[in-house]
């Protein structure tokens, strides 16, 4: 445990660069900050380079024997953080590659994302497929970037056994096979409660705004919708993306268990 | 329609005020943003003033006969919105007494929130509450501000239909008849998949880091778990309080569909 890496100004010039997507791009790393965060990653991780207070470090220093790192004072901590509050442990991790599963010989349940925005959306989604069980998410290039620290922080921790692909969705959903069905989430859907779901598949969730894009529409084979209750009352006129995940996540599973 | 109220120092240290739970109790006024929520905001609150860019208010000159409003410029709106990137309108509404239904009188499904300590969450589950037909939240007087600005745009509108009431939960939830049961949630609890739901009663949710508090667990009937998939996968710790409401929320409603 040595400071191998001084908090200079190219320290934070490096660390602000990992909050935009081509910054990441460049370097091969992501930020993630906590020790909570940060203690799961690692098992999971190569870290590039960690920067601490001097009371996390000495806590988890049998952990860090290979791991370089820096010691800084809470201060210095705040000037590094990309929070609002700071947490005694900032990780430069290096982005792993991607060897996705080819699509031909997929088993079990299966996320695709197609344009989800919102960084804290996806942080989100990733978390509750991990309480369920979700090995992969497929998601379609404009879909945000699971690199971005705020969809890193939103996660709780689930990148370490959900894995994220960015790949075309339409090439990707019609080369399945024929009975690897592609669940699509629609608000002209079929009432998932009555839908026969199987333990194998696709789930398809679209953009915030605009759902499902045409094109990957065309290739479900099943429009489910989440019913309002009582059915037809005046509502909100949608649920938030990540909430839906969670909701037919939930559905899928319980049917698994009966 | 006009000018009554100028862009002046002194509005816009109004709605920064609004900013804090205090400036708020102390105007009796809040703050919501943005075409679509304010459009369905103006038909159940009371309009205090409203900010908009001119084209706003032409589409909407029919609506706004009684509403003081101000036109500003989309620069003049930058500088009063409290989001990052505002939306054509502002509004101040007022905040509207809190009546109450009399704990032995309640019928159908209720929520109780003890404690929840983020604004994005308690706008989360406002607005997942107004999807699943629930009329009425009784809050822990820990829990967040419905008012707050971060709320409220969360709710996507459901504080149209929802009803938020803060109320110390102990001797509310002692007060409610026998034939009322009240639901915690909690790690500890059983699977809900199998636990037989009713159609009435009070579902409680608990705070981001602790859950449910001792007092107010000690009055649940039943306890409730979202088991994670598979059965003793090692996951994420927890599901996030506003996703496990709706997830909650979904399977009580499902039954009453059956």
């Amino acid at each position: 445990m040595c400071a191998q890496l001084m908090l200079s100004k190219s320290v934070l010039r490096l660390v602000r660069s990992l909050d935009s997507r081509k910054g990441r791009r460049q370097e091969g790393l992501f930020v993630a900050e906590g020790p909570r965060l940060v203690g799961e990653l690692l098992d999971h991780f190569y870290c590039h380079h960690l920067f601490a207070t001097p009371d996390w470090l000495a806590a988890e220093a049998s952990r860090l024997i290979h791991t370089p790192c820096t010691e800084v004072s809470p201060a210095e901590l705040s000037r590094l953080s990309l929070l609002q509050t700071p947490q005694q442990v900032l990780a430069l991790m290096r982005i792993p590659e991607d060897c996705p599963p080819i699509a031909s010989q997929l088993t079990g349940l299966h996320l695709a994302l197609d344009g989800v925005q919102d960084p804290g959306n996806l942080g989100t989604i990733i978390r509750v497929a991990d309480w369920f069980g979700i090995e992969h998410i497929w998601c379609s290039m404009n879909t945000a970037d699971v690199w971005n620290p705020k969809v890193v922080q939103a996660t709780m921790g689930g990148l370490s056994r959900v894995r994220v692909h960015y790949i075309d969705l339409v090439p990707f959903l019609a080369s399945l096979p024929d009975d690897f069905p592609v669940f699509g989430t629609s608000l002209n859907g079929q009432s998932f409660w009555d839908e026969p779901l199987s333990p194998q598949g696709v789930i398809v969730m679209g953009n915030e705004g605009n759902g499902v894009s045409r094109e990957v529409d065309a290739l479900c084979s099943r429009r489910l919708l989440i019913p309002n209750y009582p059915a037809n009352r005046a509502t909100t006129e949608s649920l938030n993306v990540a909430m839906a995940t969670g909701i037919v996540l939930a559905e899928f599973r319980r049917r698994q268990t009966l």
